[in-house]
């Protein structure tokens, strides 16, 4: 295979041209959504921006009835409709070339043992060398079964000098105790250093760049802290409803299904003290150090929100609300808006809110880390002229439109001194040519390079299914969400939150 | 008058319509370049904008066989080449309507004899009330006769309940002790708060804007200390040669025409602590504290550079060097170029040196303040991750292109940890719809008003003298200024300068 041309290295690696070593993927899960819009596309660019080995080889495995070209089928529409880079004939024929698929279920042990023999054939033909990782893109339920026959039919150990890995993906777990026996499942079967778990945020440039933003620089460092910071906003807001994906949300919830995990991260990554350095240990001590003092206050019903949309208009279209949807029961108790008040205990934090939320059909599609700013102590100013000065923020946009905001108070042009809110803006888009790897590039290949950092570990899971239970045992225990209409910001509820700490939800 | 149409309001001014009282200006030095571009074109935008009372009178004063109508073409010119304001017959009608025209030199007792009949004249048929400015834009060796003048005719005296005040331009004397004779000629006549010595840059928005950008916010002023500023530069380049001011440049040069005064002011209101309020004490208090804490480094021949440009290319014409312009002797030592360190001995900036420029034939026309912040102390990155990364800076850009630059590292895009420069940006055109008066409009309305904040005082203006003085006296003792080519950033021995103290000169 080392014949094949090895397509062009895109220059944004030219530094580092971190470029997988040997290797290929097992695809548990191939028909699912997350399969055919992130994952396989992601492999397709990975290759064709020439950081996958020349025989880098990808066996799906699932209850159909494919041979390998109906799978290749399948990956072929998945990169023509979802691949961020541009179709390249070459790149694909000599991707396809590694495809291979095994029909069966779960607990079919001859379709593992062909797993096995599918794998041995592609280490001789492709050169794999023993390398692969196992892709775990189905539901929670089931990594238990999957787990276990790769243990049993020995896929789960690595021969001498090559490795085995498995990467799984949110929900891990829908409460403290089910999240420790998901690990404990997969603890199991494979040492933790080879577990990798996706939380696709981390993957995103802007989120990776808060690290960069607060460490490589001496700008924003010396504020950032209680003695400057005000509160802190991390706000996940989608505008669509929940779709197709009845059958997850019911019962999981907004909370869950984003805080617990998304804005957990950001809040980690927001919140900790500089790590030693950038690696996988380093950067997990930190992100636990925080995640480790963030405490609830004592009175959940002060601070806590959740919400449920109701039928109305949004985008000029009539939409459902949540019990109407297909395969939503009318009685749902389930939360499409949750919001919640946190307090992080560390020197640097203490006294700092940090308000975390998310919602369906809300306003706009955005994500946004908002760092709002004690107002200066003095302003040796007329009354008057800073009547329509707000807090000065800074704004980290997560997306869409990623880049970096800072709102302060300017003289406003004329013979009076008014002082006026303007921005100050950084877009990612204006600044770099480079365009940004989707999140799923960067992680898979991270996979295949073995290199963590970007990865919770199931410790830093643990300990924000700790933070969230009681809030999730207090909505479970008190009736239902409150209502709120499509194309607003949430349940009238989440505004009076704030406003009795005297603070208002920033309107992205 | 009171039945006069008062023309629309400014919006920008709906907060505090600073509307200025019956008064009158008597203009001295009508036929020259200040007069003609700045002076007349600021009183009819004022005017044009409501903000001058229906009665306003403007008395010409020159050595010129004119009647009213003539002075009036004159004026009626300038405005129409050179106001921001669209021209408005009705507006202009009736300004037009208080144009007087007074011809005779500044030793003609019967002139200045004539001027105070005018003056009473107005007073009775236009409503001045007995409040006049006498405006002196002419050249510094004329004060003493005009201030004499005024005071024998009665002219510098007012009327109890009424004022009379006097405002001159820069230069303020060549030296210290030339200043010190020039503001004793002024204060024999003029009690100190009736003097207001115009500096256009104090006009300017960008400028007032860093006493709201510093005082109003709370991200700004915490770090911006010796702590975490490792030096500041303040800069302003001219692409332009001297043009037709041989006459006044020769023998003056770069330090004295702008680093003693526009230089001087922007350090000041950059390095000074906050003010009590924004009153004229106040702000002077703080400036005077600045600037009496300015302090020479030892040795001049390391900390000081100056250069004279030569003939060459610029902007795609070849131009003149210096010494063969028209009216420069061909051995002129008159620098177009200069360059001073100077350290500021408070707590706030010891140890943070004050690089100041200005030159003319420089690589663009640019005015701007940088300040460039140390480096992060400690950089958690690969070595090569910010081998490209700069020191972060904060420019506030004076002019053109008014606003504010922050740069800052943030990650390039892509699966490496790689830091690159960005830009985050402020414009004020982009954020206000409101346009920026001119800084002429801005303070000859404070000299009808009399409010006197945006205008240094004596004290200033000596301050700024005693620092420049042994710069000049140490050139002077030495031979001639260092040569740069046009559309360069000047001598070799400026860049030498700052590399001497491991630093290099922004390129604007």
């Amino acid at each position: 295979m080392t014949g094949h041309v090895n397509p062009l290295r895109d220059p944004e690696d030219r530094r580092l041209p971190r470029i997988a070593g040997p290797c290929g993927m097992v695809l548990f899960g191939v028909t699912g959504d997350l399969s055919r819009k992130k994952i396989m596309p992601a492999i397709y660019d990975l290759a064709n921006r020439g950081l996958l080995p020349p025989g880098f080889s990808l066996v799906g495995f699932a209850r159909r009835d494919w041979e390998d070209q109906d799978f290749a089928q399948i990956v072929h529409d998945s990169v023509r409709d979802h691949a961020r880079t541009e179709f390249r004939e070459e790149v694909w024929k000599q991707l396809a070339e590694g495809f291979r698929f095994v029909p069966g279920d779960f607990n079919d042990d001859h379709a593992f043992d062909q797993l096995r023999r599918t794998i041995e054939e592609l280490d001789e033909v492709r050169g794999t060398g023993g390398n692969h990782a196992f892709y775990l893109a189905i539901p929670p339920s089931f990594f238990g079964d999957v787990a276990d026959q790769l243990k049993e039919h020995g896929l789960a150990q690595p021969k001498e000098g090559s490795w085995r890995r498995v990467v799984v993906e949110k929900p891990f777990g829908h409460d403290l105790e089910s999240a420790r026996h998901l690990n404990h499942i997969l603890d199991e079967v494979f040492p933790s250093g080879s577990i990798f778990r996706i939380d696709h945020y981390l993957g995103k440039e802007t989120v990776q760049n808060i690290l960069a933003m607060r460490f490589a620089n001496n700008l924003f460092e010396p504020i950032w802290n209680g003695n400057y910071v005000d509160h802190v906003q991390i706000t996940m807001a989608e505008d669509v409803g929940i779709g197709g994906r009845a059958g997850y949300y019911d019962g999981v919830g907004a909370a869950r299904d984003v805080i617990q995990n998304h804005l957990m991260q950001l809040l980690a990554l927001v919140a900790m003290e500089e790590p030693v350095s950038f690696d996988a240990e380093s950067l997990r001590a930190e992100k636990l150090k925080v995640l480790s003092s963030v405490v609830l206050p004592d009175r959940l019903d002060l601070s806590t929100a959740r919400g449920q949309y109701t039928a109305g208009w949004a985008g000029g279209q009539k939409v459902l609300g949540f019990c109407e949807e297909d395969g939503i029961s009318k009685r749902s108790k389930t939360e499409t808006y949750a919001a919640v008040r946190l307090n992080v205990e560390t020197r640097r934090w203490a006294g700092v809110p940090f308000y975390l939320r998310t919602g369906k059909r809300l306003g706009r599609r955005v994500t946004e880390v908002a760092v709002v700013f004690k107002r200066a102590p003095h302003l040796p100013f007329n009354a008057t002229a800073t009547e329509e000065l707000t807090p000065n923020t800074l704004v980290i946009r997560v997306q869409p439109d990623e880049g970096m905001t800072i709102r302060f108070g300017a003289k406003v042009p004329g013979t009076a001194m008014e002082i006026r809110d303007v921005n100050m803006d950084f877009a990612y888009g204006g600044s770099f040519t480079e365009s940004s790897p989707e999140a799923y590039e960067r992680l898979i290949l991270d996979v295949l390079l073995g290199d963590p950092p970007l990865f919770p570990r199931h410790e830093e899971v643990e300990l924000s299914w700790k933070i969230l239970d009681p809030v999730l045992a207090y909505w479970a225990s008190k009736g239902t969400p409150d209502p709120y209409g499509p194309g607003t910001w949430g349940p009238k509820s989440a505004d009076e939150m704030l406003a009795r700490d005297g603070r208002t939800w920033r309107r992205p």
